[in-house]
């Protein structure tokens, strides 16, 4: 079946998913983890064939065990897929109401976006909490995952597919594409594609964002900073300063370059040092960073670098301003943290940094859907529209407006013979 | 000052409207208007010039209506930025608050965009709708109205920057453009503009789609049904068809193609060709319409035509499935309307047609943001992401996620040390 085949079948499938009544969404994601656990042996198999491969061909260690998909990551995604279950259907949730006159109601509520186009990494369990946030909200969906685990992916995908239709899903409503030139190919299909969700390196989510008109919802760069400021709990400050590089550096959420106030940067460098040593992280510095402690010069270069690795770029600033106005400089919009005592420069910090997710005293690393509580994610977004930060269930979801009338034309209110109420209404769609 | 310099200008501009506070806002909405008002003799005048101008040039009467700027028009849009000045500040509402731990709480709060740049036709009024709108909700925002307004438009944008930055908003956060050129340079212009809103015809809103990668918000065709089911109340159908045509044809909620279920078409169309007669409005219809009513044919082309005119394609249909299925294939996806006294029957349609408007019982021309009541409009938008259907403030607002903490590490949650409470908080961000 061709890609775009497919893609028009899960258009199709979609347009009936929006109507889907919440008991057969909720009895599909069950029986789908009770099928996963039901062929626990046929999926640990396939992804034994993927493993076997992939070290034959030498992937990296870290790849090696994200691609692993063994009983407990089944346990795993089955008690995501029952939680998933469990949550509000927020399809038809109604956002806001209006008596636009007597008889004439005007209801503003959550339905479906159609169909969205996922491409992930090496993680069979991203394949499976992907497709049960688009089911869950009333989205089609193609799958493009890592091709190292193409023989674990297909039989899950499989295993999604059938059961979920056989709980009354429409046909089609998933579909998996296998191969880069499937994904070219979506590319250009912004008929039956609503939106589109790269994930995975900088250039990869570059090239899909310059290459397609479909909406892509996602991020590029993850140049997250940890600015310490004047009046800050200096033990705390470094403490965070150091989760947020060394805790997990390969992720996009961990800090890039660390900001210090002139005022105790003579106290805290050496206190940033001695945490970031022990990780053996590489630091670079601008000049005043060099007097205080011994590192590498930062060039200009450095303050645009997204590191993922054990390396660090620090700079010393005089004023909260100059911190804020490097990070909306130099930064990706992403996570940007201040460590303060001082609430108005914490607000300040907050108005200001113009990034998708903004802490007070807390590691750049808890920005993530599953630490927010949004349950599994689709990706991280930098967009400036739809959705920002981590996105769960609800950046799969827009509002359509229905209005019920009693007959009511627009000469009627043109001519003056009727007049606007607009009263808010407060109440759930009758419908 | 070229426009990348005014771009330029604007974002930085806007990286500091986001913390304006309230009141400086709305006293800057207000004192624009007593300035317009002052100012009454100066925009009248150039006005004039551009009405001169214009009937010399033979524009079009219902152009040069819109065109006029009298005292009425300048008494209406003081109206509109004094209620504007009267509406809660959408900018740092909290939309969803968690406690992910003691001590550690998230907060989704509303935020501006950034910098939307506008591109409207030759009303002037629509200049201060879409500025004072951009003012309320944070954002700096780039204009180019039509260049018959030459004149007016740059009065009104003089007036406009000058006393909003003598009341305190940030210096360039308005921008106007005046020529093509400069609307070209805006489409490349992503690192300063965040959204652009086209408004205009199908075929400039297809070229701006196409020709840039910043987030372009709007519509292109407004191709809308009115669907008149097998229980109806005759009468009040051909009322709203009537109404849906021909009340404003010109216009984008205007009805393009009437559907009919064929088991009360005998009755209903010479009804509904009684109506449309009296606007002399002109008819095609398929097969079945043709052995009921006289007209001429219609063929495949015009189910896909936006007529913009008195001129209507009428098509009969055997099931309600078919009438969604005729609007979900050449509809646009802008406002669609059912006419039925069969509740079932209305739930189904505004479940399954995939339209930003969906209406039962009522004229597809409701569809505004001022019959929404949502104040003045940015424009109508039929994406599947981020605003849908009539666009007012909220359309210009994305949100940020804020991190309240006290020295958490991931490392500590990573370990088991500490477990996520994920406690909905129900309370406003404190900062």
């Amino acid at each position: 079946m061709s890609i775009q085949h497919t893609a028009e079948k899960a258009k199709a499938a979609s347009k009936l998913m929006a109507a889907v009544d919440t008991e057969t969404k909720n009895e599909a994601l069950r029986k789908i983890a009770e099928a996963l656990e039901a062929n626990k042996d046929e999926i640990t198999a396939a992804n034994k064939e993927d493993l076997d491969r992939a070290e034959n061909e030498n992937l990296a260690r870290p790849l090696l065990k994200r691609l692993k998909f063994d009983s407990d990551k089944i346990a795993g995604v089955c008690r995501g897929l029952r939680s998933l279950a469990g949550l509000e259907d927020p399809v038809g949730k109604t956002l806001a109401s209006t008596e636009l006159d007597i008889g004439l109601e005007l209801y503003k509520t959550a339905c479906p976006l159609g169909v969205v186009g996922v491409i992930f990494e090496s993680r069979p369990d991203a394949l499976v909490q992907i497709s049960s946030l688009c089911l869950k909200s009333g989205n089609g969906v193609l799958l493009k995952g890592g091709s190292e685990a193409a023989k674990t992916n297909r039989i899950l995908a499989d295993i999604i597919s059938r059961v979920s239709e056989q709980s009354g899903l429409p046909a089609g409503w998933l579909g998996l594409l296998e191969t880069r030139e499937d994904v070219s190919a979506m590319l250009g299909l912004e008929n039956s594609v609503d939106l589109i969700v790269p994930r995975g390196s900088n250039e990869f989510v570059q090239f899909i964002m310059n290459n397609t008109n479909i909406p892509v919802l996602g991020h590029a760069d993850g140049i997250c900073h940890v600015y310490v400021d004047r009046q800050a709990d200096l033990e705390m400050a470094a403490r965070i300063a150091v989760d947020s590089k060394c805790q997990y550096p390969a992720v996009c959420n961990a800090m890039e370059t660390l900001l210090v106030h002139e005022d105790i940067a003579t106290q805290f460098l050496p206190l940033a040092k001695k945490g970031l040593d022990e990780y053996g992280c590489k630091l670079k510095g601008c000049e005043k960073t060099r007097e205080i402690i011994s590192c590498e010069p930062a060039n200009e270069q450095d303050w645009q670098t997204e590191y993922l690795d054990y390396e660090l770029s620090i700079r010393v600033v005089s004023r909260l301003e100059d911190a804020i106005d490097h990070i909306n400089k130099y930064g990706s919009g992403h996570t940007d943290a201040i460590v303060s005592s001082d609430e108005p420069a914490a607000r300040k910090f907050l108005s200001l940094v113009d990034s998708a997710d903004v802490f007070w005293n807390a590691s750049t690393r808890f920005s993530d859907g599953f630490r927010y509580g949004l349950g599994a994610e689709v990706g991280i977004s930098t967009n400036k529209i739809h959705a920002r930060g981590p996105v769960g269930l609800e950046g799969l979801l827009i509002y359509k407006w229905l209005l019920i009338g009693s007959g009511q034309t627009a000469g009627e209110y043109a001519s003056g013979d009727k007049q606007f109420k607009h009263t808010p209404l407060g109440k759930n769609c009758p419908l």
